[in-house]
């Protein structure tokens, strides 16, 4: 075989899969976090155009991309999957090991393939502009990339403290034409408020996400984005998973088990949804997330209603939550260090359909060298985990002396993360644990609902 | 046709293509810097291993790569050919642009293509550790990471003032598994000179040639490598090349005319040389080199006899140059501040096979920032100036409402280059014009040679 498998731009899939119609049971309602009742299509108008809203709770199984968005994912998919001999032969074991590498996107991770369907969306509607928030800058860069090519402005609030820290991804966007704020800003309200409270405020991406909400609702020709969490994300994200299966299937291999890592949900399930498909339909494939045990939201978090962020302002969601106020530590997987999770997810996570596993930051870091040292691609600290996840896989294969086929997804390169491989490779990197009582205190101010 | 042309990796070239045999007339001899005698494969016996010093002047026309070879460049080749629609729309143009984007490789340029055969051939010599200089870092990283494929170790002397600047590279290079040492270092006599000198020196490229060289010559197992300039490294990057005409043939198309930036001439020549053998073969496609006009090596320099490097170590060679101590002004490309330019290249110019652009920093920013927004990827500064010329050719061709096809190299992103983006954008880059005086001054101090 081959190291890459490599598809034509033919075999950009044509539709993007639902699992909603798959799922165990009903979805649970979202609930506005004023009034505590359910969202109404309505609700949701003055932020996302109309067909992201139906795609928020569509129950066909296929959803028709759009051309002009297929398009678009030309410039860099179908992305490669490749088979890890190298990395098979360091570690002695009997496993096939593959992975769907997300980086050759031109922001270098999987998050073009929801931001370019959004701008087209919006576009369409006849919104002039979005705005999002972004914390290291990931979503930030693939929302102004999407943006700059349907002709939309974007404005972007990106946490101060990354701002002044990561200046690199405040550029890109810039390059791509993306109004930068540090947040707090003075555009809106919610910033204006918290620099009079604290003028050295370092910014969080609650507040953030409060400022893009406002300036969206304040301007009839601006629409919100957001990169993660939501239905509809998770399903433009199903490219990733689809192209996989058609990979696996030329390489004439089916995975025994798939890993990715978890902040959010838009990059596991962008891989891992087109599998429980197969699982419905009998086939056995273990589907595992890969979580920072600093932010073990699947792993030790608790499947209840929650705010989507902190400042309690977003919806109500029945997910896996560690509290709405959890505040994880600093490390360097910054995507992953979200306090809920896809309700999507947390839905097939608590009907038994996925596993869900934790990793320090240290041994995470340590796989994602080996990887580097063999594979060559230099990893992002969040895919490490996944790198972790898919390692002990394989050394468990070595010790029971059988084959297993590993699928794992690698969603982004890591070439503006030196500064994270620095601190580890000088031995300065902290292996922060969960932090118990915090955990504790932040899930006894889950809000009270009933249904 | 779709946007990008892919090759399966079958398609990966098994021969490098070499030019001499295609070379206008015979090579000139290259000289020792001390004796200003001609050079013998005897006095290069401690630096390189056999298999390149034969490849230096080798007057097979194809040498065959060696298969362990191709299995590591299977990890990123072949590289796609893009068909740059969304360019040749914002500048309506009736040219077809074709970019041949050498970015995809680990270390994100065309660099590993030499880098892994240099690796190889030393690992095969029985050689433990190769040694090497480098500036911002792109060879240094290709470098690391070949050695780090092939089990040799490797040291790194890298210009203090981007160690220190430019920490990225570093650490890619150390997570790569190499040694690191900000040159003038302690390490060697050259860099305990210049510290006993002025502790402060910043350190030059031509500084951390001497410290890489001294090194290789003190150790039995230890072996020193280039990056560009020789002709063994043009012959290996002729990969390049040999792919992009394969996927225009694939495509139904063939080149008016070839441009990629020049440095040292490992780009250019890698795309440009195999259609030096088209013209040969009484084909019309115009071949044009790309560089800075604030180092302008082709098309203000003479072409004679000069030293490899400013402490005048390196062996004499007839080439295109500003004069051995010629000091370019500090900009972003910093792979193209090279006083010289590769024999091949020079010999072939000064034979009217090729042609020679310069063009000023800022004007090819604004081509990178067009290109981005258009075609999405954020190039290296160095490739910038292949956009500049091709955008330049698109518009002749626009204004003189006729067909053209045009194909350019695009040799590396410019994700680890945001800095210079973010002063080009805010209005902070400054456009440096040749420093005429001193070229004069430089070019009197070339050696004199009679042949």
């Amino acid at each position: 075989m081959d190291t890459k498998v490599l598809l034509g731009e033919k075999q950009i899939p044509t539709h993007w899969y639902n699992v909603i119609p798959d799922l165990p049971g009903p979805l649970a309602p979202v609930l506005h976090p004023g009034t505590l009742k359910p969202l109404t299509p309505q609700d949701l108008a003055p932020l996302f155009p109309a067909p992201l809203v139906e795609q928020e709770m569509s129950t066909e199984r296929w959803i028709p991309i759009p051309e002009p968005v297929r398009e678009i994912y030309r410039l860099w998919r179908p992305t490669p999957l490749y088979r890890a001999r190298r990395l098979e032969q360091a570690l002695g074991t009997p496993a096939r090991i593959y992975y769907k590498y997300e980086g050759v996107s031109p922001a270098g991770s999987h998050k073009p393939n929801s931001a370019v369907p959004q701008a087209y969306y919006n576009k369409l509607a006849g919104i002039r502009r979005l705005a999002t928030e972004t914390g290291a800058g990931q979503w930030g860069s693939s929302l102004a990339l999407a943006c700059q090519m349907f002709g939309l402005a974007c404005t972007v609030y990106m946490v101060k403290v990354s701002y002044q820290q990561k200046p690199y991804r405040k550029s890109m966007m810039q390059l791509w034409g993306a109004q930068v704020f540090a947040s707090p800003s003075a555009e809106t309200e919610a910033g204006r408020a918290a620099l009079a409270a604290d003028p050295g405020n370092p910014g969080s991406l609650g507040l953030a996400i409060s400022e893009a909400v406002e300036d969206a609702l304040a301007h009839e020709d601006t629409h919100y984005a957001l990169g993660s969490v939501l239905n509809h994300v998770l399903l433009h994200q199903t490219v990733v998973g689809l192209e996989a299966k058609e990979q696996l299937r030329a390489a004439g291999d089916y995975p025994d088990v798939v890993l990715a890592c978890h902040g959010g949900g838009s990059n596991f399930g962008g891989l891992a949804l087109p599998f429980v498909a197969d699982r419905a339909a009998g086939r056995q494939v273990r589907l595992v997330a890969c979580e920072p045990s600093s932010c073990p939201t699947l792993t030790k978090g608790v499947y209840a209603f929650d705010y989507g962020d902190t400042a309690r302002m977003a919806p109500i969601v029945k997910m896996y939550t560690l509290g709405h106020d959890f505040m994880p530590p600093g490390i360097h997987a910054g995507g992953l260090r979200y306090h809920g999770a896809s309700p999507l997810v947390s839905q097939l996570l608590a009907a038994g359909q996925l596993e869900a596993r934790a990793f320090p930051q240290r041994p995470c870091f340590e796989a994602a060298v080996t990887f580097a040292r063999t594979e060559g691609i230099v990893p992002a600290p969040e895919s490490s985990h996944a790198i972790r996840g898919a390692i002990e896989e394989a050394e468990r294969a070595r010790e029971e002396g059988r084959e297993r086929v590993i699928l794992f997804g690698l969603s982004g390169h890591g070439q503006l993360d030196m500064a994270a491989y620095d601190a580890y490779l000088s031995g300065r990197l902290d292996d922060f644990h969960y932090p118990e009582e915090k955990l504790r205190a932040s899930l006894e101010r889950l809000p009270k609902i009933s249904l």
